[in-house]
């Protein structure tokens, strides 16, 4: 069973929009265990769609075709298919009733141009949509199987969701296994050593398809597991996480998809610890990455994103002393930031941040790229030095924070 | 001359990750005037990926293929390549020096599975990589020049830049009539106000293509000129321009696609203003943006993300009596929470955030999506409420965040 996945329209060819339609019905077809074979985006061009339709019937057995079912004339959808499977189109009386429900809810009435989207290829069956004006509709062509729904990412989700997935499921019944999809996160190695480090996986675990994604500044190694059994896929993942830990070690931060604010908001609540920041380079994306987590006021107190030195004085009591002897981007003043946010901020913990995350400001000795880090406990007060190689001041902040959090992970373990 | 672009991986293929390299390409050709025919996304698999590239080389004259020159044994686009041109691959001087460069750069040694990375179809040019290991390649197949990119978005998007625009458009040379791309950008009304406001556009400028693009919480009015004189085009730009403003008014916060914090950026060094932040809600998401912009340390001093009230009352001087009498969640703290940071932070301007982002602890009155804002001048300070109707914390966190920066640019126009 393999399917292709088709987005029409002038916009997402000329890079207007990006289309996350495609992405999004993948991942569900994945989940049911519908191999994707693969993305098409074409045009407002009724020849090129036709053709593609037509190639697709020759190749697949699903698709998915989302766009083109408005009420302009450039909608080309509904005339493309029935192009494809040479019929003609008919007003359907079932997308026509879709449509005055949609409107008269809205209290509009249905105008000439919409009515143009109750015509259908001949033979094809309605897809209602309760959350638009466009009706989809679903046809076989030669082999396969074409499901026309609008481009509109909310209507589109919820027709795939009420009739596509359950029609699909039907047609493939018993005999489609289930996906299971793993994602375990790294932070720290490059993805060529992590590459090298997981070497002799397939061999160990040839049910196993083994797929790595570079997402900056983090390794995602994902793991596709295909099955008709749930429990002896969980067991086989778990054997495949145990045997991936025991080759990455502590650079996985998360086995579960789940990102490194939400890790150390757990670590936080179990150990009933507090955090306080003091933020120059990051200018605040620690605390906007920990706040992103709901339910983070019980364990977040206080960031101050000190880019001035007097704030730095003033809100953090960092020494003048230290800022004039050792300059702003130290790891003395990135532990005494450290002190300075746990106390103002109340925390039992303390993390701090100075360094250049450029593009400009660098000197021979603090290149951009530079960064400090203070972490500051009850017990002791810690600092590191760190150089990255970016000249791009949004990836040095990203690697930075990730860096900073890293650390205070490590301590809270 | 008709481009195609081609996304391999198997994370696009199953949604894993969404597609953004090949709207951005999209946007490149189109704005040099190269047609885009389609998109192709297919998975990491030799046979699919190879026929893919041959049916491309038959009908297409420019093809952009991204992914798959990684190190792993997943990375199949230079055999492919190889494979759809009839030659084998072999060790390419300059893309091993491409990659010993980077790596040198880096301290690390060129290990057995980076080299695999430099090799390459025989015969295929290299495009030097410097910002990451992969080299790419162009070479020729039927009719068809192939242009082969690593798919890691910062490196892509460097050598389309500096090596595969100046090819293609050496290639065209003046046979193709330039695009022009205007991105106005709107924050305030909803993506069908825009449109309605923007009801006869088309019968007044025919030849302007007009899109409508929501990118959460702006809405960008995209147009798009085609002509081979520069000057009509701007000429003709300016007057849309000029109509668009009259209908949407000062909800335009850009007419370049500049983001809000660039905005911000050049009104305050225009007026020599420094600013500093008090975020509650925002959680850091407002000093996050404004430092995003090289050179601003120049107007930004200071931000105090105060979660805990304490840290209100110990950082930003915020009256223990107003917490008490109105709560966290209200105008006046807000207005305290500003003018303390304009205090703390020495700056001219204090701009202040507290609110609910959900999504949880939303009461009857202060429900979830509850923001106030406060600004703090040197001559008054004002204090303001808005309610949106969204419970997703993110979200809440980037409409407050706009609301209260665009706040801050009417302030400073």
């Amino acid at each position: 069973m393999i399917a292709e996945i088709v987005a029409t329209g002038d916009e997402v060819l000329t890079g207007g929009i990006v289309d996350s339609n495609s992405s999004y019905i993948a991942e569900k077809l994945t989940e049911i265990g519908v191999a994707v074979g693969r993305h098409v985006s074409v045009g407002d061009n009724a020849r090129i769609l036709t053709q593609t339709i037509q190639e697709i019937s020759q190749r697949a057995d699903l698709a998915i075709v989302t766009g083109g079912l408005g009420p302009t004339e450039d909608d080309l959808s509904s005339e493309a298919a029935a192009a494809a499977a040479g019929v003609d189109t008919v007003l359907h009386p079932e997308a026509m009733r879709s449509l005055e429900t949609f409107l008269n809810r809205l209290k509009r009435p249905v105008s000439a141009t919409n009515r143009k989207q109750a015509y259908l290829p001949r033979g094809a069956d309605c897809i209602v949509n309760p959350v638009g004006t466009a009706p989809g509709f679903s046809m076989s062509i030669n082999q396969c199987r074409f499901f026309f729904l609008p481009g509109v990412p909310g209507e589109m989700k919820h027709m795939v969701t009420v009739a596509v997935l359950p029609e699909i499921l039907r047609r493939i019944g018993e005999r489609q296994a289930a996906c299971m999809i793993r994602d375990i996160c790294v932070f720290g190695p490059g993805e060529s050593d992590v590459s090298e480090q997981l070497s002799g996986f397939t061999e160990r675990f040839p049910e196993i398809k083994l797929g790595l994604q570079a997402v900056f500044p983090e390794i995602h190694v994902k793991l596709y597991l295909w099955g008709k059994y749930p429990d002896r896929l969980k067991n086989m993942a778990d054997d495949a996480i145990a045997w991936v830990e025991r080759r990455i070690g502590d650079h996985v931060f998360s086995f579960s998809g789940e990102g490194m604010e939400a890790v150390i908001g757990r670590l936080l609540k179990k150990r009933r610890f507090t955090v306080a920041l003091a933020e120059s380079c990051t200018g605040g994306l620690i605390a906007h990455r920990l706040t992103s987590v709901s339910g983070s006021s019980d364990y977040f107190n206080f960031s101050g994103v000190t880019y001035a030195n007097a704030a730095k004085i003033e809100v953090l009591g960092v020494s003048a002393a230290t800022l004039r002897d050792c300059g702003a981007v130290h790891e003395n003043t990135a532990r005494e930031m450290a002190q300075g946010a746990r106390r103002a901020g109340n925390a039992d913990l303390g993390l701090a941040t100075t360094g250049i995350a450029g593009p400009t400001g660098g000197t021979k000795n603090k290149p951009v790229g530079t960064v400090c880090i203070g972490l500051a406990a009850p017990e002791a007060v810690k600092g590191y030095t760190f150089h990255y190689p970016f000249t791009d001041r949004g990836k040095n902040k990203a690697v930075f924070t990730m860096k900073a959090l890293d650390l205070l992970r490590r301590e809270l373990m």
